[in-house]
């Protein structure tokens, strides 16, 4: 399984947006074959932040994600709010545990 | 909910006993009231790091899980294979999202 951690800048003021809709993504994203994680958060010492947390079965499910009808439509919404281009984000390769 | 996501740095060549302890870990930990995600992963760019990934209704139920019959007795297992005392974690407010 693939795990994908990524944080994301929203301009000053925007975070709430953004979050807004990443949780609308989350609901399309979640009916994607592959789909075990969306979760969004927030980190209470830096609050221009907003991260997403994601686990898939493999790294092409996730990559088949971001071309589902309306995902695109947030990506282009959410772009804007940023604060600069996207960072990649971290992946990890999940051995097992519990929860998924 | 809370999320708690951390990095454990192994030992040269203790990182899959490492990650096999926390497997066995998560195993009780999944019955922990308001545990929701706790999975266990590796980064091929940094093979002595294992990480771990929480998700739980609260701080509380998390800082009780270490507590468990069984877990403490893991943790003593694992600290002898980490290189250096485990750093504090990751911590973030999990807005929503799919999966949990």
């Amino acid at each position: 399984m693939y795990l994908l951690h990524g944080k994301l800048i929203a301009k000053e003021g925007q975070a709430k947006a953004l979050a807004d809709i990443l949780l609308e993504a989350s609901q399309l994203v979640s009916t994607v074959a592959g789909c075990k994680l969306y979760v969004i958060g927030k980190d209470e010492d830096d609050l221009n932040a907003v991260y997403i947390t994601e686990i898939w079965n493999n790294k092409e499910d996730h990559d088949n994600s971001l071309k589902v009808g309306g995902v695109r439509e947030l990506i282009v919404k959410a772009m804007p709010l940023l604060d600069g281009p996207p960072k990649k984000g971290q992946e990890l390769q999940i051995l097992g545990g519990a929860g998924i």
